[in-house]
């Protein structure tokens, strides 16, 4: 099916699920929002981008930031030392919890719990002194969108409610696994979280995981044995603890964030980002989730 | 690489890795499996089956009989309805822990850790009286091998070491999630795991999930979606706690058993079986997990 | 005060708090009970009884009995020895809870907890045979009641509902802290549930405790130092996940069941048995602990 | 017995414990300490001291503090409203344990374990200003030793080794239970573990525990029935998670430090203060545990 008319055929049948959820609470800046905003682009290897409803609009970016920095930190040279400090494991339990962390002794489960999010932060802080410049600077060139960056309302909405945050990093320090100081670490987190990009962007901007480590302007980011095995947590652990369920329903690899963003991978094909604020008990987009599930079913896309 | 070529070449290459780890101890009989043991075969879609080393060595197949019991069910009328018992979601936890069942209130978290296949023993044996009957009569079937049967030394030796999983059995009664009684479903379950096979009758079993849902009398078994669906199962909850690892090493969806067996699925493509006896920390065959690794890297085949 | 007085008083000032909470409802026969119901009854060393209210009523004692079952095992030579098997922490779990069982491998944290009753009931039943009928025929001889028994419509009606005990039992099994067959210990423990008593043989048959090890024959049951250390783990353990509240508002080793009843011991002066139906959320009775809580606030004879 | 002779023949009896266990490892100034050292202080209601060995001789009292902590802040107009932030049940977990908090929305379980004692401080310094100079006041009053103060170094090593106390924090911050800033409260609750005393001191210090709430110079802090309530937590949870092992042992209301301090009651009698820096698997002081078993022991004086 040509994209434009499938993209419309998907918004078309996901309408009644837009509005359904609730918009995430924990910050004013993000609780606000119109649940019944819905965006969807569809960005080809080429770098031709489709979309449907709002998928212009920008949003922030929250823990789709998370797949960026853990690409930009394995990129490095050495950089899969990263996992002696985070595992790749599912992690059973909410995004931010610190009951796996006691018992496994302040590693992290997988770079996409916020726990392991902080400890890829603090690799990249380590490596480059300032990882949400580092990872904006690459959003901008992927994306094609030089004035890309953090909102400062949601950033100090974030700031200030960062206790539980702050109380990971903290506890993964006690443990030894925190190399920069923790207030630096969590400075360049909430940044991260912060950036605020549209549909299109975040598309393009994750191309290189659908081109098998290949940047827009042909660099390679990753080797591809990389790339294939970030698409692999992204599969198993990018959808919080429904990550087993988003398998099930859409079949790619994908990374949510509780603004109500889902960026998506098509291996060898393209990529998908899907918004709307609208969130399940688990954090994921309602709207969002099943426009990828219509996705997979109509194209036979999904990776199984 | 021509197959055949492509096997003797894995098979030398990860000749280093065979006998390494322990056998599972908790039974004699597979204790005293030879870990020096290795065979792998693979089935492409017209069922044409290579092997390696020991493919044709009969081996118990442990907990690789779960997806076929997973699948029966599912492909039963209503069989949908057994995810009303059971979940989808990587467990975070060893494959016999209570620890997650008391507090998700005795709904296990997917159909490949003990408690789970006990629920879908139990849904199958509610329906057709004998879910080990029926389950035999499927692998005979698909591998064209009518003899396979229970290893009676192996069943026995079970039996008399389930107290764990009749703890499992039992706990989830308390809950209201058995229909048929627990000594049954027990019995069952085990003559499960104690079906006798070798690598070439396994990965011919599996055709079907690299069908799409098509059994080798071309008859549809499963519904494409359904089929996928299985796949997705397989590789977020197939290798007990180390799902993450194997999705990210070996990027397919995979089903392991304590025996060190392990199938593996190219959608669209060909299945894969590997035996070698040796375990790694989390209950897979190391030599077996390497091979897979290899195979992926050589072909290019993982999912991602 | 002249105790009949005091206990009028009592009674009085609880009067509000009979009927509050709600009867155990896993099993008919004590989902029935009238919540209404409250009776209250203190023994002198001497043996002389004084009660109040429904105190010559029967009663199931359920957990109850899992103090004498304790007393019974190390009064025998190298009764000590349980403690090999069971702990001696309060649990911070519910009574019913298999999650610190898999964590500490399969030893309970202390012997009031069921599974730790389990294995108590188990050292007894290695020892004698049947650890029922020793525990009737000790509880008949200590409060000169002939006739005690078990309630058979209890007995049928708990046996019936096991399946979590059961799962216990098979779970301790499988770590090899289980010396008689599961089916057996199963039966003798919920016999020792089912059996009917009223507050005035209960508080006769627990002087001992308050006599520091002394029998109502003069005969010694349990050294000094062992009476003690049994009324200290009924201090720290004896009321399920509350024993800390108890402490606090009561202050003297006690033991409750969900029949209502609860057993304390003041050391070197009484022992006071009260009994009403209605439970709180952790299982202790509303009314009963109220009662305690006024006895020792009335006559300052908390341990503390 | 005559209590100098007592404590002559406790010493005696206990001599081939001292030298056992470790010294606290997390700390240098902790971890230099001898650990052949041993102090024990018995402190009578009318404020005579008796002592043997090194009972003259200063140590930091760490978490012994907690329970002076906790009085000051129960003696305050509206204490008790402290139980609506800490329960009172035993953790049946490590001292420093988080998994706890998040099961229970971030209220700890006791107010002896560290997240109860940061509460309580935290209360002390809302209330105060100062909790630190407020219970170095108490203790100076009490113990009529006017230069009780914080060892500097320490503090310092404390302060330097705070990031789990820090974890803690900010986790129940995260559940709106902290009322004084994170950094506030946990510079005054390091200050109240770096107080240097010395055996004599604290058993005098904790006199009004044993006197029903009755200060030395004869004025109330506690009203009677919360003067027992004290004593009643720190049976059920002084002692970390060895709380019932000791109340087998000892049977007396105790609270015991990372400095191998307990400081223990005997209600209407006396005070008992053991010191010996070599810990137990748990946190307590084997010579000390062992020396107050021997004392009650001897003396019949457990409260069971």
């Amino acid at each position: 099916m040509h994209i434009p008319d499938l993209l419309a055929k998907i918004a078309d049948e996901v309408a009644d699920d837009i509005g359904k959820g609730n918009a995430a609470d924990y910050i004013p800046a993000l609780a606000r929002v119109d649940t019944g905003l819905f965006g969807m682009a569809v960005a080809e290897l080429d770098g031709t981008v489709h979309g449907v409803g709002d998928w212009r609009r920008p949003f922030s970016v929250q823990s789709v930031s998370k797949v960026f920095t853990l690409a930009l930190v394995l990129a490095r040279e050495g950089g899969d030392r990263v996992w002696d400090r985070v595992g790749r494991e599912p992690s059973g339990d909410p995004f931010n919890s610190l009951v796996q962390l006691e018992h496994e002794d302040g590693i992290p489960r997988n770079p996409f719990i916020n726990a392991g999010a902080l400890v890829v932060t603090d690799e990249l802080a380590a490596a480059t002194g300032d990882a949400a410049a580092e990872l904006i600077s690459f959003l901008r060139e992927e994306s094609g969108s030089p004035t890309i960056t953090v909102d400062e309302e949601v950033l100090a909405s974030e700031a200030a409610h960062s206790d539980r945050n702050r109380a990971l990093a903290y506890f993964m320090a006690s443990y030894g696994n925190m190399r920069t100081p923790v207030p630096e670490v969590l400075d360049q987190y909430v940044r991260q979280c912060s950036i605020t990009m549209n549909c299109a962007e975040l598309a393009l901007a994750g191309l290189f995981l659908a081109r098998h480590g290949i940047r827009n302007d042909g660099t390679r980011l990753l080797e591809r044995s990389q790339a294939k095995r970030v698409n692999a947590v992204m599969l198993t652990c990018g959808t919080y603890d429904a990550a087993g369920q988003f398998a099930y329903r859409v079949g790619l690899p994908g990374k949510s964030g509780v603004s109500g963003a889902i960026l998506a991978v098509v291996p060898g094909r393209c990529t998908v980002c899907v918004w709307s604020p609208g969130l399940d008990a688990r954090g994921n987009s309602v709207a969002g989730v099943a426009a990828l599930d219509r996705f997979t079913t109509l194209t036979g896309w999904s990776v199984f």
